[in-house]
């Protein structure tokens, strides 16, 4: 009887009322009865994107849904910035270089956000830049960039905004038309609660006006094969029908709650996260100027193995956080608080984290953890 | 109470069994939990596709499998032998000239099945050709060509044979290794009884060759990186969880029926349902000496509306058959007859379009394609 609790930065919990809806017979996709799933899907994400650009639906991870950014806005030789201050950063740039652009790589040090005065002028060093790359919460660090300056910093060039929300929709805020977001992009796995299996772009006009220019072949990412299925309530090709019917769950679930009320709920559990973090000695990793509510990564104590720290609380007691990655592996620790979690999850990931770190010799109080997030919790915020 | 019973060629009809798991909680998909299904399913599609080749499992509808072989098999200007008898093989046309291949369309008549001998002789007129493109069922048209005899003719000359197994794969045989198919794709959502959203691609040592000399840009659907993964046990991306912890159990389904009982039910299912339509006077659409067992695709009667036929018996009935694609819109219908279906589905799928055709005015007797096929279903086949 162990627990399966996922404190991980995607995949995210799948709360029981739409392990409930996964669990049903799948209908046909090519039917009126689907069409009326991709509609309230589609007007569920423009809330939820708070835009009232196109929506496209791809069968994929969010990757995909990166990847049918770059090919659609760039054509080979075409100039873009990407920013690269962690591992889905990297990303970005691997995808722009892999596609031939003119790649201008940001480099950002790990735990720092880009800021806009950067991209400003960088924009004006290359002033036929066709894209700007950026994510909005970067989960192999923490951190979160100050998307609504760098949108200011965009918006009057030619360039569009491109960023991969698939981490941070849902669970931060971004006003994707107010903040000038050109294309957005995220999946169903993270602050959708659902498994992997589809993804969203977001399309402003400007951006479409790039993907009609653009000579970069494609198919399965075809943005306007998307658009013309989309005209007729329809997707190019077969959609993870499963996920999309649930999604419509899961925007019920989101509206009802409200998505300010949402943000106010991470955030608060990312405080609570973080006092009681720091109440047992774990320094926050990035910039807390720039952290985000998506999850907090901290800092392993000096002595204690954070790759076994992890494998102990999952294999052990079921409880999943996220290890570093790249040269952060097994010297940072990643708990993340967004997804179908309440207080109760965060004190049980803070309980275990306590449990493992204490058998490890790590030295604190046992529940100085517990206490000073507990004293969050019960706070105003 | 109105039934959902999908008799279509993908979707299929997701069993209980399956629905059940695929309702469950997911876990992480970097863990050694997630890894002993990743093993079992690898492990699994090798015995499906009767293949000791790679196989490689993608995020995507069959659609990006389809993609994942052009652009790792064909580098621009490269020559490719596609065939072109219904959409499917519309599909692969679309796909090697979209990734500018130079791509020789061999053209088949929809119904009609393209021949070993075809294709040697285009071999024979293009020596130079990299690949060569089939699909195992057609579901468009009903066909499935000799892929054995074509396999023969592929074998000894430079090319690979990439076969389009997405509905065709655990319906019907097909003997990846020793029919010489180098490049077999398929979906998760045919055969395999599950939601769409997981796709598969097995490459042969001469594909893998190819694969690693291709130049094409691509980095979602890019096979030396599912290569490298598999060999760690991972995907290079976020996997489509939900389904790949339910095709474990899907899997499981198959080997307990055994492969070949498996193919002699849909066999017997195809006879009875080909028995009851020509009982009530539906002619079958392909040429009967290349059918496939995964679907019967029937000619509507004169007179009657085949797209109001698969309407009503959809939305009034809850039994969804498909109607005919592009110049066959109205004039076909075609009824799968492949995943968790039993001869009670197929019965009532006949006893629907005995009541709908009856409505609509077709002359026949009622119940006489009812009796027709469950004569052949009590029969030793």
């Amino acid at each position: 009887m162990k627990r399966n609790l996922l404190l991980t930065p995607g995949p995210t919990q799948v709360p029981p009322q739409l392990c409930e809806v996964l669990g049903r017979p799948i209908i046909h996709h090519r039917t009126p009865q689907f069409q009326e799933n991709i509609k309230q899907v589609v007007e569920g994400l423009k809330e939820v994107f708070q835009t009232k650009n196109d929506i496209y639906i791809l069968t994929s991870s969010g990757s995909g849904a990166m990847e049918a950014a770059v090919v659609n806005l760039l054509s080979p030789g075409d100039k873009a910035i990407a920013v690269d201050g962690g591992k889905f950063g990297e990303r970005w740039v691997e995808l722009c270089q892999t596609y031939k652009a003119n790649t201008v790589v940001h480099k950002v040090q790990w735990g720092k956000a880009p800021t806009a005065a950067e991209i400003k002028s960088l924009l004006a060093a290359h002033p036929d830049t066709k894209a700007v790359f950026i994510t909005l919460a970067e989960t192999s660090t923490g951190v979160t960039p100050d998307v609504k300056a760098i949108g200011e910093a965009v918006k009057n060039t030619p360039a569009v905004l491109v960023v991969d929300a698939v981490s941070g929709l849902a669970v931060q805020e971004i006003k994707t038309d107010e903040w000038h977001c050109d294309v957005v992009v995220s999946g169903s796995h993270k602050g959708f609660m659902l498994p992997p299996g589809l993804a969203f772009v977001s399309a402003s006009p400007k951006a479409i006006e790039l993907i009609n220019k653009c000579t970069s072949p494609r198919y399965y990412f075809d943005l306007r094969e998307c658009k013309a299925a989309m005209a007729k309530i329809d997707t190019p090709f077969t959609p993870a029908i499963g996920v999309m019917i649930a999604m419509v769950e899961s925007l019920n679930m989101i509206k009802k709650e409200g998505l300010n009320n949402m943000f106010a709920r991470y955030a608060h559990l990312a405080r609570a996260v973080r006092a009681g973090c720091a109440a047992i000695g774990l320094e926050l990793f990035p910039d807390p100027a720039c952290s985000t509510n998506v999850l907090t990564a901290v800092k392993v104590p000096a002595g204690i193995d954070g790759e076994k720290l992890t494998k102990t609380m999952r294999d052990t007691h079921g409880i999943t956080f996220a290890g570093g990655q790249d040269h952060l592996k097994g010297k940072v620790i990643r708990m993340a608080h967004m997804g179908a979690l309440d207080e109760y999850d965060i004190l049980t990931g803070l309980a275990c984290l306590e449990k493992v770190l204490h058998q490890m010799g790590h030295k604190f109080e046992l529940g100085a953890a517990l206490t000073a997030a507990q004293k969050v919790l019960n706070s105003k915020g």
